[in-house]
């Protein structure tokens, strides 16, 4: 291998260009493995060596050197504008000899607190897979790098399928790091909710019911993508790669089984809450009313023996002051006995 | 070209009169472009060359001129029933050698703030499309304009079928800008809605319902109407027309899952607002009901010491009034420290 | 044509017999029409020509004169236990060498401001068309009635089956005209209940939803029937006639359609009256209870200043009255002040 | 015939034995019909005539005389099992030569004013019926008997496939019977809820909800089972009788469809409750702290005047009590013309 | 039989190692069966008999024995890995010349009281079947495990798909018998709660809602799954096993359907629980509210005659306090008659 570059991931060209795009190449076979990274898309054809295969992933979509590489792969026009344009919906395509995926990379922002969707392209040729990520922070795809760096790794013996089936199995092991996560929410808000019921729970039942709902769509239509792999006969897939797409689609299939359940629990939280809610603040408004109610026929007595009439029955008596006091008490206490009679507190 | 007519647009015949059509011709191939504007219908017959393709746009609908046109062009008169019947469903029809479908395109209209939606109607035929709109003052169709005049462009070198895929993609692609908007002030509502709840909003939240029930309605049937171009094997459309037909159900599929997703948001955001509004209501009925009844056990011991009797006790004290008072503090101050400690408020 | 009847409707055989049915004759080909009306099912027989399409149109379902004509026709007794039964489902069969087919009329009655809903029996034979109503004060059919009469309509130069579509586009538009008026009583609600809230609106929504409701189940089973002529391949249909079912399909999906989002707006109608409503009453109840809290201060000073102690600061003062009543007015306007910063009105 | 018994229906065995099985046996062809009933499972055998149609009806299950006769017909251990399993899922099955089918009769019961459901099993063979019935107290199957017993009966003629359908039709048109003492406690009931509204609606609505409920799960699998039959070609089912299945099928999703409405009408029913209680509620409340704010400034003002000032305004003048007593009815009057003018009641 | 082992269940290994795997080995045909358990995964080589069916029961989940156990018989590593994934999703498999499936075990847990599923992977071999359980206390095939004793039962008779077939059986079984605990719940609920309504119940039934979500999720795709066994025409399945596997399918849906009822009813009786609490409460509210009403007039009154007016009426007569005292109980007398009229309670 002539221009065998080294390992060190190079200087970025202009530091801090958002629109740079960073290439990491490998090239493979089971005998041999060749590692580099470039900010020159060039680097990709000086790689490419015919017999092995070539996985490009592409981090940061400039899309002048995203169209010289698509060029290069001869993957079509309209391809590549899905490749840059963000938020595109979940699809598979089979043409021009190559098999095209769009899906979303899901990741919790702790310091936001919310859940952010990142867009990946895959391109499966006959000995190539191009993958394009928008960030370069956020990566998912380590553990196939560690394993292409194993020489008696199976992803290095078996095609270049099988280095997409482990791409997208990454993918969506990396929702269910996100659920578990959104689980964990929803189960210490349920827990405290039970006890004490505040406004900021509110907030976080809605932003909950949103990051839920973000979920639900990000994944539904992925299942239908990865059993687009299981269905296809196309000469790019091995059939001995069948089962390991099989097993990525009962995983999204879990996915949005798990997301939908979890969409059931937070309706149940959010009935729970508002019913909580209702009934604390109707009993302690029965309460307020209810004091306010015993406290009136004392109110009444005061009122009847401060009225200035010349002849008041027990004013000149000694004990009048303390019979009226009296009933002041005994009359609360006897509708407290009638309340209570009624089930009424 | 024996009757090339100047590019300015003529004036219309009788001046402000809704009824008139106004025709758009543009005949190309690859060549060359021939492009005119005219109020009379049979400038489309002169215009029209074997071997080119033709494209007339119609804007406003009179019922003579257009009936006048699709018998020039074949059309079968239940079609022209469909282009002159406004608030057709969107619909896709092979009959009599041409495909014929009608759709909404949807705008926003920003002085009545609300959603308004106009029909098209589109014809394909062999070497012509025809396209109806309804109101010419507003259009949607100027990039396919653009590229036509433009010797170098693609749709210059395709076949029919391929202008009518830019017509359509252009329709579809106004949806996104209409539901941006939507977005827009679904999002500042939500932003106020978390500070402060006004009557307005209500009305608001009723209003987007509506706007997004609307752009559901009007989008839902697209899909399936984008979806025939994909399948169908009509000779009018191009094999390799057909990825981009796949381009636009995609576009139309992501539109309807916005707007689902739209509508999601809708109702979290109405249940937000009636649980915010009737927490905060809650909280000050609270209140007023808390401050009337603490104020309660003065009343009474006002009361109390108020009665005509001739025995009062702590009357002829000279600190008497001010146990009273002191009393009519305390009380409350123990009545809430009680409430404190039972968190009924 | 030897026994040409005068055109005048023949008077009933028992006055205002309810069970008696009227027979509406026509017989037609491309040159001749004959029409007659009678109260005896004789008269069919006699007015049947071979090689002419006859149309009977029954109004009043007498059992036993509606088994004659049956008997005549050859239709199947199951098929007529269904002509006579009310409140049929909507449904279409091919048997015994007719399609016949049973669909709701829907009228709106004005007097009691309800849909009222009749049945329709359509009977295709080879050369014949037979049709039940219910009630002979209702019907929709007199546009057909004109083509009939006129020499040079399509009707008279086409086969039954496009009798049968003129009767079916008929009966759909029927429904249409049933629904703008459904539309604008939901309009005029909706214009009202956001001026005012009275509790004759929650009737009016509560019959508007069941107005709906039964549009919704009579018009949902009309899309399969209508779809089930576009898919037979009956000898009875002539190709020819397919696009104009095809058109009275396109109709009733959309009649769907609109009752659907009618129940939409209604659903979003009741959650902004009940909203309104509680917004409402929530105001009233804050003010009241403001009110009340707010003079409760005065009556604590009140009580006060009222209790028979022998020394009371201020009371042998000129000016202690003046304090006192000035605290009264204070002491509230402080709490204005307050709830107000509170923004607790 | 030899051994033709009695038409009298047999003494039961055990007298109240609840586990006992009554054999009810027809066996008939087009010119004869012999009848028996009797406590014996061995009865079945002796009546069984080649040639001839026979029909058991078991009413109660005694598991031993079930299996006895089951064997007899050969009827699977499945079946059998199926068949003496309360509250088994209708459902239709044909194998070992005999269609078997299980499904719903539903009964209302006047006494406990809700709706009850017995399961029915129908086997039929090439030349046999046989039904199985929980309870010999309730019975649909009647109208067969009558038509069994007359000679000219269609009955008589056919195969015994059309036995069974005359079974089902009993079964499904008993749904209807039920479905219409529904309809009717549903419109008593709004009848009555429009004018006043108690407690006991409530529990009448939630009980009507849990009989729709019901309903519909008992006969929602219902329709797939009589389609089965529509669209079986088992030789056991002979063509002319499809038409007659067809008719079942189309009066089971009738069934279906009215509960479907009825359920529709509860949901309406139930928020018209709750909105009317509501609204009542509210309007009652309303009055009352109407009334208690009316009040207050009475209370304020016999509170100012009962202070023990030296110097009190209007204390020394003759007008002053009137004066006094005028205010408190004033300003309550001011306040209701001022909570009029903003319509707060 | 060389090496037949005592039946005694053998010692653990290491004392209460949770993560060690009981084997429970059967090997029989219709003549002879052979029964061991073991804690050493080699146990099931040397019990392995050519023209013999072997069961394997594994409980407790070691990975390696596990892993050793699958090699053995060949099961595939992906299969492996669903095996020891808790929480996988039901689903069924066939690959590698054995069909997998793993579905949920659902158990009632009376300590904590709520449902606690635990997953069973079955494999089914030519001449095996391996059966794998999380927790060895908990287990469903006793039954399974005395007819395969019994010399004369079925299951000796048949092939392996027979085994299959039982232990899928008893485990949808077991559904049956948390769901008839499910029901014993929500009824005695339901009685409670026409009676009396608590706190208590609102977490009772917020807990049975997620007990009835969870118990729907998992039973839901078990109905696919068994399905499967009905359509697959693997020659591991026995033609005359067919109809054993509908009645398992059967009850699956039934257990659906059952499922379905009780989120139904749970709704209801969710809906009655808010509206009985929200009707006592607003009963009670009005109650207080009108007590408060009714003494307001008397504290009026007293008001009145306490003012220090020196004309007051009625001040110097004798009955002047009885008049007082007298309007102070005529006035709320009034206005109960009124409010009865009104019909305000």
């Amino acid at each position: 291998m002539p221009d065998q570059p080294s390992l060190l991931p190079p200087a970025p060209p202009k530091p801090a260009d958002p629109a740079a795009s960073l290439f990491s190449i490998f090239t493979y076979d089971a005998e041999d493995v060749e590692e580099r990274q470039s900010w020159d898309v060039d680097t990709c054809r000086t790689m490419h060596k015919a017999g092995r295969i070539t996985w490009v992933n592409v981090d940061g979509l400039n899309p002048e050197e995203v169209e010289r590489l698509c060029n290069y792969y001869k993957v079509h026009p309209l391809l590549l504008e899905d490749i840059l344009t963000p938020n595109e919906r979940p699809k598979v395509e089979e043409s021009g000899g190559v098999i095209f995926c769009v899906l979303p990379m899901i990741f919790y922002n702790k310091s936001s607190n919310c859940i952010e969707t990142e867009q990946v392209s895959l391109v499966l040729g006959k000995d190539f897979v191009l993958s394009f990520q928008e960030e370069p922070e956020r990566d998912l795809f380590n553990p196939v790098r560690r394993n292409l760096r194993d020489a008696g790794s199976k992803v290095r013996e078996r095609r270049a399928d099988y280095l997409l089936y482990n791409l997208l199995d990454l993918i969506v092991d990396g929702y269910f790091v996100v659920m578990e996560n959104l689980a964990e929410r929803l189960e210490s808000l349920e827990d405290t909710l039970l006890r004490i019921q505040t406004k900021r729970q509110l907030a976080q039942i809605s932003s909950l019911r949103r990051d839920v709902s973000k979920m639900r769509r990000a994944i539904q239509p992925v299942r239908e993508l990865v059993a687009h792999f299981v269905r296809s006969d196309s000469p790019l897939l091995d059939e001995r790669t069948d089962k390991y797409f099989r097993d990525v689609l009962d995983h999204s299939i879990q996915a949005y089984d798990f997301v939908e359940s979890q969409r059931d629990m937070l309706m149940n939280l959010q009935d729970l809450y508002m019913n909580q809610i209702n009934l604390k603040m109707n009993e302690v408004m029965k309460m307020f009313t209810l004091l306010a109610t015993l406290m009136a026929p004392a109110t009444v007595i005061g009122g009847i023996f401060g009225m200035n009439f010349d002849v008041i029955p027990l004013a000149h008596q000694e004990a009048g002051f303390w019979f009226a006091v009296g009933g002041m008490l005994l009359i609360p206490l006897g509708m407290i006995l009638w309340f209570r009679s009624r089930k009424w507190f």
